[in-house]
């Protein structure tokens, strides 16, 4: 990165002299049409306040399908229609009930099911609690303590680093696989340590996974609150005094038929390469899903609405994409990738949305250092706007799969600044009230912006 | 700015070279204390939970004086004293009431009294509303249409400027001098659409002025809400047919005693040369004063805190300053100059946080091209934490008149990403759930950094 950053230092000084050049004047029409006549907060208004939680799977999925689609049709793009795929259907079922026993005191604490995780016993589960903080500890323990008891994983995002993905990623392992590892060694159920990066009352749900051969254990969330809580009332009584009883009511139903829905803007030069864009429709059950990923799937349609509005005619074909199915399954992203190669699509480029609707940094570019400096040679013209972070990073989980099978595309991912995402992330805060006009009106423009550019100079 | 650009491009380079000096690694030191061990959120929470609105005069302001001073006590800082000030006392009273009058119908709208305005007559105040954009607008319309009319200054932000400060400073003057422009042409009050971005119901107060020899008529703020459906009624219908009520029942009582509260930690080196960093103590009535500015209030605080818990002996001494009665009156900035000069203090720099407590960005340096270079320099020690940008520009209202009495002082703001300010601006949802944890700490670690560089290295 540090080549990189010195040769970025040295294209901003070149750039600056063409300051008024006629991509710097497009992209400011760009940025006035987002900022003053922009329809992505309205549009995920109606998508967070009209439709809601849409899991894949559910009722609330498929109207999310039918109003991009009918939305898309709306604005005249050239072509829209979907991409059929069966998908995961997991529900959670009743509201979940949890409390911890001290002696006979019952106090009450919040959880949330974990995605995939199966049901506890009909009447609950009631058990001694076992707190790690690694799997290295679990293992430790050995079966002797493990067995019969809940584990409880609570090890907290590392708050000093300052990128909170970098966090996340240094803790989700206890989410993803904290059921095999407890079930390995007998443990009856499992209680993780909300992904997140502030203490409050709210359960952050998940995806996690099971493993053939291993038992499946049921698995929740805990609230931070809760689970400092819990963490107290362990460390000041010999364990045998605290149990904790928890109880949900989720299953998994047979697969289901659900839809990547697709809006294209054809392109005039060369229809047959593709340019994407997109986010993903599906969203966890507890909340909206306004900025995960309303934000990427109202951004991305506002994308093709911008370059119809201004009249920018693409040479290439611009591709909106609701995939479907990112938080659970990734089957959307699976089946675009595949429909790609069994089409023979000249796929140029894709970008994903999908790190909320905050006030965008820059963009990630995936294992490609030549588009990295071709897009490097364009930050002067996203200096007015402050968006000048070029990374080396992934795209996005739903555009990753594209990569196997067309390995010459370049993959992008918009860069939001980060510090908020973490507190609502997978929770009941995840709502419309939290995402900021501007800050989305300004991403979708920096992803216009790009997108612009790679169409008309193309990328390798 | 272009020339400072590229230098700032070139010692970016340089810079990387020496990643790992010892300044990064107190650098480093200082946001692992802000992000993992900060006291400033907690400190915030107190300020806006417990103590709340604070306006100069009121009760509030006083118990945030005796809290802030308690507070530095317990940290230990080596002197906490009181500046004495007297400062305007102006109360809202009762609550307003205000609706539109079409035909026989009311409406009901919000609108919260500017500060400093007078009240409406006691049975409130029915009239014809002419709308205007500006005030060229107001004086072509001339008296024998304004006179005895109410005036609805209706120019929204525009919201196609990429920083929110440029259409607040675009539209602010109707708040501010528009009571005297309507009043000259004999109109009865002014109701001024809210100074914000967004579209909602919350009126957002702020200051106005009176002008000796031009009566004084009442002025109040509409929400944007309001003042949309006002102007689509006004449009609708010939004036006569739509008239406005509003009564409000503020009055200004005589300046009470007020004060800037300062705490020190003592120079090892040069205890005479000071460095100051503050926020303002006091807020507007309607909300918390979360972003304005508890933020900066708990952020400077942190800054010392941070100093003595690391044991980073400044060589000149630091002053944290809670500067009062920035909202109406510039009392306390005023009088903390006036003692400066007075006791021919010798002032190195001063920095002021006051533009909330938003993920910070950068800082601005005013009108000293000399420091700006010397901070340039300094800029590879910030870009882990993604504070990169200077700007030529103000350092806050309260350190303001310090320049006048002390020429060579630099002044610094921290600069904040600022497309959410606005939304909760001098309004109600200026209340600490609005703040995020991270951000705030992330502000207080980026002043605390810089105000370390410029101890340790000292300024021009």
């Amino acid at each position: 990165m540090k080549l990189i950053a010195t040769f970025i230092s040295i294209l901003y000084l070149s750039g600056n002299l063409f300051a008024q050049n006629p991509d710097s004047l497009i992209i400011k029409k760009i940025y006035d049409e987002a900022l003053g006549s922009g329809q992505a907060y309205t549009n995920l208004e109606y998508l967070c306040k009209k439709i809601g939680p849409r899991l894949s799977g559910s009722q609330n999925a498929n109207k999310a399908v039918d109003w991009t689609k009918k939305l898309m049709v709306e604005y005249g793009f050239d072509r829209v229609y979907l991409q059929e795929v069966m998908v995961p259907h997991w529900e959670r079922g009743a509201k979940e009930s949890a409390y911890i026993l001290d002696g006979t005191t019952k106090i009450p604490v919040r959880i949330a099911a974990l995605g995939g995780s199966i049901a506890s016993p009909s009447q609950g589960l009631l058990a001694q609690v076992i707190e790690v903080k690694s799997f290295e500890e679990l293992r430790s323990l050995g079966e002797n303590v493990v067995k019969g008891k809940i584990v409880f994983y609570n090890r907290p995002f590392d708050n000093k680093l300052f990128d909170p993905f970098e966090a996340y990623r240094g803790a989700v392992d206890q989410r993803s696989q904290g059921a095999i590892e407890a079930a390995k060694l007998g443990a009856l159920g499992v209680i993780v340590r909300s992904m997140t990066n502030i203490i409050d009352d709210n359960p952050h749900t998940g995806g996690m996974r099971y493993q053939d051969a291993v038992t499946k254990i049921p698995a929740a969330a805990i609230s931070t609150k809760a689970a400092e809580l819990l963490s107290q009332k362990l460390g000041m009584k010999k364990s045998p005094a605290i149990r904790l009883y928890f109880k949900q009511n989720c299953k998994t139903l047979p697969d289901a038929i659900s839809y990547n829905v697709v809006g294209e803007i054809r392109g005039s030069v060369s229809p047959e390469r593709i340019i994407t864009v997109g986010g993903h429709l599906d969203s966890w059950d507890l909340a909206e899903g306004a900025h995960d990923d309303g934000t990427g799937i109202t951004q991305s349609i506002e994308v093709l609405r911008m370059f119809k509005s201004l009249n920018l005619k693409p040479r290439n074909t611009i591709r909106a994409v609701m995939f479907m199915n990112e938080e659970n399954g990734l089957r959307g992203g699976l089946k675009y990738a595949e429909l790609a190669k069994q089409n023979q699509e000249k796929h140029m480029a894709a970008m994903e949305s999908d790190h909320g609707g905050f006030s965008p940094r820059g963009f990630t570019i995936q294992e490609s250092p030549t588009a990295m400096l071709q897009i490097a040679k364009w930050k002067h013209l996203f200096e007015p706007y402050k968006v000048t972070e070029l990374l080396s990073g992934g795209g996005g989980a739903d555009i990753g799969p594209l990569k196997t099978v067309v390995p010459e595309i370049v993959l992008i991912g918009l860069k939001p600044d980060s510090h908020r995402y973490f507190d609502i992330h997978h929770a009941s805060s995840d709502v419309f009230e939290n995402v900021n006009k501007r800050e989305l009106e300004l991403g979708a423009a920096s992803m216009a912006s790009l997108i612009y550019l790679i169409d008309k100079y193309g990328i390798e």
